[in-house]
């Protein structure tokens, strides 16, 4: 084995299904599916066909699918877009400390508009209390935003029951699906959402194409004002390659999400292993149970994620999430979760997809324990004074 | 020959050698740009790669580059970004009235948030008189933006000079070069541009990637926030598939600017053929010389252009833009160069490719000639009263 790649949660390689969807699609689409002659209508018949296969795995109408160039853009249509729409009713919104940046930064910059954000806190699992959400609620409130899967430390939200205090007092409720779909049931009806972000390339699409499910009814604030596209909510000629590679990664993921026992199975495989080699020099973070199927995320502790990783090259995983790589500084989402600095910072997030072996896993643990030093005797005698933190890197 | 494409302003099929630096791409770069490992590392490069690429184009610096989701999201960006940075200097706009509504509509948005815009005319070839742009510009004036060239009938503006008066007066310049870069030379400095928005798919590159070439030392607001991607200018991992295409399609552009000749007798050809055929039932649109090497947007006298195009259906042409398609309306364009509407009602624009050939040319105008049931004698013969504008399709 040369390299193990378990960063699923940061980018998945593109399903070969998804390659072929988009090969099909390369000439055959070539026209602007605005255009009503020859050359237009294929590509727009294969945007509505992706739209379909999207709706389907959330059980949405495919009017309620709105294409955006990822993740990033789907949080902050949802964001702003709900404020700019809104704003005239109240102007508070409820999110929480763990959000992903396209969240959080969103509503910073919508205080610099006039709004007011409460960040709710989330305990040391990593979940959120619904009776936090609930106390926060003010009549000034609009939009409650709340991740159903944290993408660091896996850690699922009570979505559904925070979506019904949310209708009871008649506000809007967005979440953050940038790390669940694909991997459990994200149908909408379910989780009772009125808007939902998806991201590509956490399942097997490329990276640079997302959506927003937007309930029937609801009227956003366009993020990106211009001609009809969408049906006039988000302008910009459409990305048919890579829409037509988000549907194919859907139609994809739909059989898999009952099939997740697979991944499971690898997941605590790996959480088992390094138990039984770390013993009580590893910890895991995130909830215990209530967490993704594919997400190991631990702290070695007393020492640097990074470091620690620097000796493993081989290995793709990650210190907090991807996009604060190169900070050696305690991820935000650790931090609101209570853990303390010698514990966080030795935090590293294994995460597992669909072409990871059991093999691998064994492999991995194993490369960790040469580069740390341990072997099972090792193991037992280390002292205490080693676990003085090392930020030195 | 069975069907022909004339409608490379609404799209262009993606280049063979753009195909081939995705495909390249496809698997090697699936990892995350943003990840330090083995899998991010390779994806970083590319992105790198298809900046330099871009920049050369320009002639501006790799990290002047923004990538966005296209040209509608540059748009957005350069507008609304320059807005939000710079309102507290003042809340005047500058624009005209023949923009893409990716300019129009945020320009409209605005409007409702406290911004006052001017939206010049143009003359009877859609052109601006820089003078018009002078006359407009007050001391709450904070950006100027106007078109390279018009998407419908091709008329390029004096940028140069438009650019000159904005920096005389300390203002921000924006252009919307979707219709220009890759057709003819955008070269930054020639320009005198400090914003300057790239579509893609206009030049063989995807449909769904563009860029915003922001000059050193311009700050804008982001449209998308989140985390620090594109130098923190704009949020979501990078779409490093179409990214490379993008880049790709720039440096199959470089040598094809100085080979502007070649499209440019296509396009000749196609209006001596017209003007043959049609006599003065047919009028250009646009003007005559400072016009885009591979537009020609006729008028045919008193006819509905959609219902001329129903009658040829192996022929792919557009009758105003590809994003107003569908409503028989004269097109703002038209209308805002006081073209009368038995006239710009008629109106056709073609718009040609690489791949064009003179044969495509002379069956286009044959097929023409016969669905109008014109011949060279039934074109002496034409009576006045068949110019009656037709409206009822």
């Amino acid at each position: 084995m040369r390299r193990v790649y378990l960063d699923y949660n940061a980018s998945t390689p593109i399903a070969p299904e998804v390659v072929e969807a988009m090969s099909g699609s390369l000439k055959a689409n070539f026209g602007n599916p605005s255009s009503s002659h020859w050359a237009g209508r294929p590509a727009r018949a294969a945007v509505a066909q992706a739209r379909k296969q999207i709706a389907a795995l959330l059980g949405a109408s495919p009017d309620e699918i709105v294409f955006t160039s990822g993740g990033s853009e789907a949080n902050n249509y949802a964001i702003k877009g709900a404020f700019m729409a809104l704003r005239s009713r109240g102007r508070h919104i409820i999110t929480t400390r763990i959000e992903h940046p396209s969240v959080i930064q969103p509503c910073r910059h919508l205080e610099t508009l006039g709004a007011e954000v409460t960040y709710v806190p989330v305990d040391c699992t990593g979940t959120v209390d619904p009776d936090d959400i609930r106390k926060a609620i003010t009549n000034r409130t609009i939009l409650i935003s709340v991740m159903h899967a944290n993408n660091e430390v896996g850690t699922i939200q009570p979505i559904a029951e925070i979506s019904r205090l949310a209708h009871e007092r008649g506000l809007l409720f967005h979440t953050d699906a940038a790390q669940t779909v694909g991997k459990i049931s994200t149908r909408v009806e379910e989780l009772g959402v009125d808007l939902l972000s998806i991201a590509g390339h956490k399942f097997h699409a490329p990276k640079g194409v997302g959506a927003l499910y937007v309930r029937q009814g609801v009227a956003l604030e366009s993020l990106i004002h211009g001609a009809g596209h969408e049906g006039g909510r988000r302008a910009g000629t459409e990305n048919v390659l890579l829409d037509v590679g988000l549907g194919a990664a859907c139609e994809l993921a739909r059989p898999r999400i009952g099939r997740q026992s697979e991944v499971r199975q690898l997941r605590d495989l790996l959480w088992a292993r390094l138990l039984e080699s770390f013993g009580n020099h590893v910890v895991l973070n995130g909830h215990p149970e209530h967490r993704l199927p594919n997400t190991v995320n631990v702290s070695f502790v007393g020492k640097v994620g990074a470091d620690i990783l620097s000796k493993l090259p081989d290995v793709a995983a990650s210190t907090g999430s991807a996009c604060h790589d190169g900070a050696v500084e305690l991820s935000p989402v650790l931090r609101a979760m209570g853990i303390q600095p010698n514990f966080g910072m030795g935090a590293i997030r294994f995460s597992m997809g669909m072409d990871t072996t059991s093999k691998e896993i064994e492999w991995v643990v194993d490369r960790l324990r040469q580069a740390m030093g341990f072997t099972n005797e090792s193991c037992m005698e280390m002292e205490e004074d080693e676990f003085v933190p090392d930020y030195s890197i």
